[in-house]
C-alpha cells in the first residue's frame, strides 16, 4: 500500500525544524546545517545528493536511515521555499532548483506554489510539476505519480505542518539533531501527535544524532 | 563559583517536559513516566530516589548524567507542583512532599508558592523551605542556603521557563526522550537560547537517550 512519508526530517534541540532568515547563501536558513551534520558523512548523501564517485561516506547507522528514506519512494512533494528562493510569481523560468542539472529524486516532484508555471524536465528522471491546487491535489496527484509506491513529503516546515494538520501522514522519520538554532520554524507545535495516534515505533542513536519512526496505528 | 543549574530535566519529542493533566496518582503528567525511562534503571536512580540497598541498577553513561546531576548541589528550588499536589491555600501541614520522610535532596530545597507555609525539617538533610516573594528572592536564598555549592532548579516545565526567561540560568542538561507526549508543557517554546548566549557543550547517547548540555559563554 502506497504511504505517505516525512523521512530523514532533521529537528533542533528547540524543537526547529528549519533556521530563521533562509536565502540564496543559507537554503536551510541561519545555523541549519547544523541540522544536517548527522547526513553529511553519509554514503548515501555522498553518493545520491553530492554524486561523488567511488566510495566516499560512512555506511553506519546514520546511513541506513538516510538510505531508507528513499527507498520505494515514488514522487516527492516539496514547498516551493525547499525548490528555492524565488518568492511571488516566477519572474522567469531560469530557477530550477538547488540541485544542478540533474536533482537526486528521480521521479516526478510536485512543488507547491501559488503561481503557475510549466513542468520542468530535468537529467535522471526527475520531472518538476508546479502544482496551484493546494496540499490534497498535490498528494493526489503525486499519489497517481508514484504508481503504487510512496509519496515522500520533503518538506520544509510549513509543508510538513500542514500535512500533518490534515491528518495526511502515516510515517514520520525524525532525526533529533543536537543543535540549538534559537529561533526558526517549530516543526511540532500545537499538533497532537498522539491524539493523531501516532506511536513511536523505533528509536535508536547513532554518534550524530537520535533517530525516531512514528507510526499511525 | 556558584552556579545555576538545570540537570537531568528530560523533554520528550515533541517538546514536551511534562505530561498534561498532573494529579496524585501521575505526579508527572498523563504519559510523563515515559520521559523518565532513561533514568530508572540508573545505580544512581536506584540509590538516592528508591533507596534500594546492595548494588541495584546499572552504571552506565545514564548513570553518569544522574550521578553529575546531584554533584556539588547546594540547594534546590522547586515549583510547588514538584512539591506537591496541592493547589492553592495549604490546608493543614500534612502534605509532605512525594519522597517520603527521608526525601532526596539531604540539602535546603526551596518551594515557590503564594502561601505562606512553616518550613519542614525531614529526615536526612532536607528542609523545606516556602518562598512567596518569587523566583529572585528563592535564587537569594538558595545561593545563600548552598554555601558556595551550585543551586540546581529542579522544575518543574513553569519554573524552569521562569528563570529561563529572567536570564538567571548557567547550565542546563537535558535528556532528549524517545518519548511522544502529544500534549503537555513545552519546555523552549518561545525562548531564544541563542539570544541568550547558550552553547550546546556536549551532547552524547546512551541505549536510552540523547544527552545535551548547554552553556552560556
Amino acid at each position: 500500500m502506497s504511504r505517505v512519508k516525512v523521512s530523514a526530517f532533521a529537528v533542533s534541540i528547540d524543537g526547529y525544524g528549519a533556521g530563521p532568515e533562509q536565502s540564496l547563501l543559507a537554503p536551510l536558513g541561519m545555523g541549519g546545517h547544523q541540522l544536517h551534520e548527522w547526513m553529511f558523512h553519509t554514503r548515501t548523501f555522498q553518493e545520491r545528493v553530492v554524486q561523488q564517485g567511488g566510495a566516499a561516506g560512512d555506511q553506519d547507522l546514520d546511513d541506513d536511515f538516510a538510505r531508507r528514506s528513499f527507498d520505494n519512494i515514488g514522487a516527492w512533494i516539496l514547498g516551493r521555499n525547499m525548490f528555492g528562493p524565488v518568492r511571488g510569481p516566477w519572474p522567469d523560468e531560469s530557477w530550477k532548483g538547488w540541485w544542478g542539472d540533474e536533482p537526486p529524486y528521480h521521479v516526478p516532484v510536485f512543488v507547491l506554489t501559488h503561481h503557475e508555471r510549466p513542468d520542468l524536465v530535468m537529467v535522471g528522471g526527475t520531472t518538476f510539476h508546479f502544482v496551484t491546487g493546494g496540499i490534497e491535489e498535490a498528494l493526489q496527484r503525486a499519489k497517481a505519480g508514484a504508481q503504487g509506491r510512496d509519496v515522500r513529503i520533503g518538506g520544509g516546515v510549513a509543508t510538513v505542518r500542514q500535512y500533518l494538520q490534515a491528518g495526511l501522514i502515516d510515517v514520520m522519520h525524525l532525526v533529533m539533531s543536537p543543535a540549538l538554532l534559537g529561533r526558526g520554524e517549530a516543526l511540532l507545535t500545537g499538533i497532537d501527535l498522539v491524539a493523531q495516534g501516532f506511536k513511536v515505533s523505533e528509536h535508536v542513536r547513532s554518534a550524530h544524532a537520535q533517530h525516531v519512526v512514528l507510526r499511525r496505528d
